[in-house]
């Protein structure tokens, strides 16, 4: 069980790709909130597919219907629902696959986890499709925290072995992070767009698929949020991302990095800017002991090749109970680092909301 | 607020490392479960500081005492609650340290976070001291997941830039996972371990420190433990990783380097070893969905420098409001990596324990 | 925030009364469950308004749609949400009512708790339609409940003054609780029927309205379940019920009236019968310590007189900050304890299969 | 498992009647907060047994140690611990009880729950010596409400069928709340004081026991505060109350007497006085759609008769599976109602407290 999640907000999540619908509750909104629908649609479409060359051209319809908790244009504080109907769905597709276990897939994990009852059709409850609801969410508390002055934004940090330059870690503009939203493939150098859509062209060409990892940032966050232990900010936003599938890594500041590293060059060394207490580096991504210190919060992400690709592989048919091959046919992603972009975001604005509501209360 | 924590065991841990007493108590325990108090003390002495010379020589009185929960040798399955009492220390090093803030350290988030409340002695509540008692629940729990027979070990995977081997990620046996327990530094590699106590004592000749990293794994997990999205296997046990003072790292399997391969090479292949299903390589580190696959669990963690150096640093006092230099006098760890593997270890199993019960229930 | 309860299993509702619609996820169902549709229709029915001249005649669509987790007429095992479309709603009946506080009602507390932002068209979110989404939850629980051999079932013992007679505490069969569900007046002494309907139909001529109180049986469990302290049996049930709009009192057993009686009277005797330990009264309602011990459990929830009357009240325009009266007009209930009846039974269900849940883990 | 509650406070409670001791620890407290350690004291010793000839002669040892989170005087923010050590325990007088399961108690159903795994002597881990911990967090509790301007208090409304007057439901003063606090016996009409004393003195004469009613309000609560479902004030605070052992009913405003009265005379009208919105009657207890009116909180609470007699009486051994008589030997109460007071006012006001941080967050 775990489509509910939260402390201080909560959000319930629902649906599986080949079923009625998908959605999400999200409860512990303020209330008052004007929601700009045009931002969330926004968001929305940075998520779908069928954009571009780069991923599927299966069409989905991400157009959310509000069912409750908005009221005359805000929000109510009462629980928000919102659902997204499935369309464009080819079950037949997978029709075949009931028994063939994809690799680098649910399908066998989840055969066991709920005894052969799960809808098995385009990966049912396992969908990527499910973290359209999720992306929903995060657009919808992201414009909460931007009345905090709370901004949020991520990039393509790589993509297979061709990496992006990292952000600034002491100084990232609310600007900058708000440029990536608006470009298909979200990079700090843009020098290396070329070599990164040849990337995923190349893999797409073979049948095959790569992965890469994403880096975001939350600028604007005031210090003291969080906490020690088990509710530090590191603890909450790994949860989460660990929740969204293909998510394989999650790393803070400079992560693995700084074990490579002398503690004297690790420490960020404190100084004041005007009143303000700020670090000369931010090896530690704007945490220590688990709450934020009001540098930038930093964090990268690792996700996994697409498992879908249409080479044959080895598997087995856990109902004939017997080794087989398999070749997955259907329309898939080369690669969903660039999909998976709004969706680290949109997660991290689920769980920096949470934590700025446990500080303030439901007032914000 | 994070000192509690658990779905289906609960954990609720306190203290600070210059107060009376720090301690956790666990509930959701099954009753009857044999303790064995020896294995216990034994974890307990893996972490405790004063060993050798490659941890600070403050002594640690870290024999807890069991107030409740536990009857004529068992479990009784009501909360049990272990309390340590703090002895050995040394407060008035910390004095002048209350407003000078120790970079890569919780003093100034913590000063803001607790407005300046929280005991700051040693590192108050902030202190790895409260890993203790999280050892002992680890500890606890361990013995009540032998009896499912899984098995949880750990071991350094690289100090600094020194590197062990890694596991081999599809055979694993629990001998080789109880052997590294009885080890100073557990290494797969072992001709590794004189270059890593060379590096650790270099860095304490210089009053500066190191890093590294823990690989640890899980094994004799049945496959469809965990489920997808916020209670996945991975989100379970970052959570609680992430609330291990001083981790900034975790990736399950190859983790980030799984986005360097084809979705080719990184998924798992299936096949039948008798009856059961297992898969040829173990990249996605037996999480597959979220969900266990019946291969072992792996994943490293990384542990930053100890902040705690001799040098001197620049830093800030919070309370004249100016900039100031810091030389932290005591004794501290060069390195923490080798005490934080049974916290590793220990956290691991709280989680795992944790997934197995909501599986069965009380009974287990 | 309190749209989302539950520890093993969990539910999530959301929506107002004359929004676009209302709802509920279940997560944590277990799988492969065979879902009687027509069954659970049927406990709509059974809330439903409309029905008979006890009464409002406003008719609810209650036909629930399934979005998720169900597959091949099964529960697959992951988040199972249903939505209710809202139609016949008359808003402009309740568009004068903005700002005069209905007495009784939830008009100004949820005023000042969402800061003027929440739906105030009939209810709201406050509405008693908001218990259509739980009755199907019941109603799914109930199912699986039943599996285990566990009958819930519930009837109206007091409307005003009139008294119905107790369950016999000791003996309840489940045919004597399945009964109850096809009465439009479920009662254990059918003799009360006329002078019940009587007292209904005096207070609709008047303009006014009468409340009364449900005694619910649940029979078949096995002892055992349960907890001491904050998950007791008492502590989860009285949970729920005090949820349910209207509800202001929760009594288990003898209730209030155990404290009129020696402790030698209400002392529940031990005996053997067969194997099975049962006692001789059951004043303690199946539950002691917080634990089922095998008895019926039995409580009786006091339902105030539905708020909304026809005559002229005193109240406050909080707009104009003045003192006003106030008539209610539009179609309203009369008395809702029979409307009340399946929503206790179905909150109940939830609760204790949270508890079973808590016993056996996902394989109930 | 049920030792840990709480959403914005948490409290981890543990212990059994005859072990090391008992304790609880409190997550999430205001730092900053000066602790009146006399005041504490008080309360913890008006729950303790053996002042009077109304109460047990045993001694309990009720002085807490506190272990952490309270540092120079004031709460630090961080988890505050406190353990009561048991001393004066005479376990052989419960030796002969293990099989012999007590009317009345929990004897029976902790041994199916703990699969006989238990710490029986004395009531264990069910004892209502687990309410001193209860009692001291609620003392803590008290303090930070004050600030507030929160006041909580509670009188005896009944011993048998001895009735007290009840409180003015709309005006109650902080004074006459707080004067029960030093009362044997605290009674709004002390001229029944006599007779309740005779009534209990009558019982332990017989070897029997007596129960009562416990009243209690919360006076000083703003309008606004607490939850339309799940989370509304009368869930949060009776899932508290049932969690205290005994209780066995719990009702709100006029509570099960409401349903006897027409919808116009339970509605409690608007009007203004001054600026304030108050209502002309309290029948709802201060609360509407589960949320603070600003009124008095108003509730009853059921205490049942101790169970522990002298009289001789039927029960089982289960250990031999056969019926037996049972005479229970020692010290006990013939009545814990006027025990039970502070215990009722101490777990009010820890869901206060909880309700009043969702709404302000950390800072109260």
């Amino acid at each position: 069980m775990s489509g509910m999640w939260g402390n201080n907000l909560k959000i319930s999540i629902f649906g599986e790709s080949h079923g009625n619908a998908i959605g999400v509750t999200i409860d512990g909104l303020p209330s008052g909130i004007d929601l700009d629908l045009c931002k969330i649609d926004k968001e929305m479409k940075r998520r779908a597919p069928g954009r571009n060359n780069l991923s599927t051209a299966r069409k989905e319809s991400d157009v959310p219907e509000i069912l409750s908790g908005y009221f005359e244009g805000k929000t109510t504080g009462t629980p928000l629902c919102a659902v997204i109907r499935n369309v464009d769905t080819r079950s037949k597709d997978y029709g075949k696959l009931k028994d063939l276990m994809r690799p680098g897939h649910a399908d066998y994990t989840g055969a066991i986890r709920y005894g052969g009852f799960n809808d098995y059709r385009g990966g049912g409850h396992f969908s990527g499709r499910i973290t359209a609801p999720l992306v929903f969410a995060g657009a919808v508390c992201k414009q909460v925290l931007a009345l905090k002055g709370i901004e949020i934004g991520a990039h393509i940090n790589s993509i297979k072995n061709v990496k992006d330059k990292s952000f600034n870690y002491t100084s990232i503009s609310k600007e900058d992070l708000q440029s990536f939203s608006t470009e298909e493939l979200p990079l700090v150098d843009r020098s290396k767009e070329e070599e990164i859509r040849k990337t995923i062209l190349d893999a797409k060409k073979k049948g095959d698929s790569v992965g890469g990892t994403i880096e975001c940032a939350v600028v604007g966050i005031e210090p003291g949020i969080g906490n020690p232990f088990f509710d530090s900010v590191e603890s909450i936003l790994s949860h989460l991302l660990f929740s969204v599938p293909a998510v394989k890594g999650v790393e803070f500041g400079l992560g693995f990095g700084i074990t490579e590293v002398y503690g004297s060059e690790s420490n960020d060394d404190f100084y004041y800017e005007g009143d303000s207490v700020r670090t000369r580096s931010n090896n530690n991504g704007g945490i220590l002991g688990g709450i934020t210190s009001g540098m930038p919060i930093i964090f990268k992400v690792a996700i996994k090749p697409t498992p879908s690709i249409s080479k044959q592989q080895d598997t087995v048919n856990i109902k004939e109970e017997k080794e087989d091959t398999l070749i997955i046919e259907g329309r898939h992603d080369p690669c969903i680092v660039q999909r998976a972009v709004p969706v680290v975001e949109a997660i991290t604005a689920i769980g920096i909301l949470d934590l700025i509501k446990e500080r303030y209360g439901w007032q914000i």
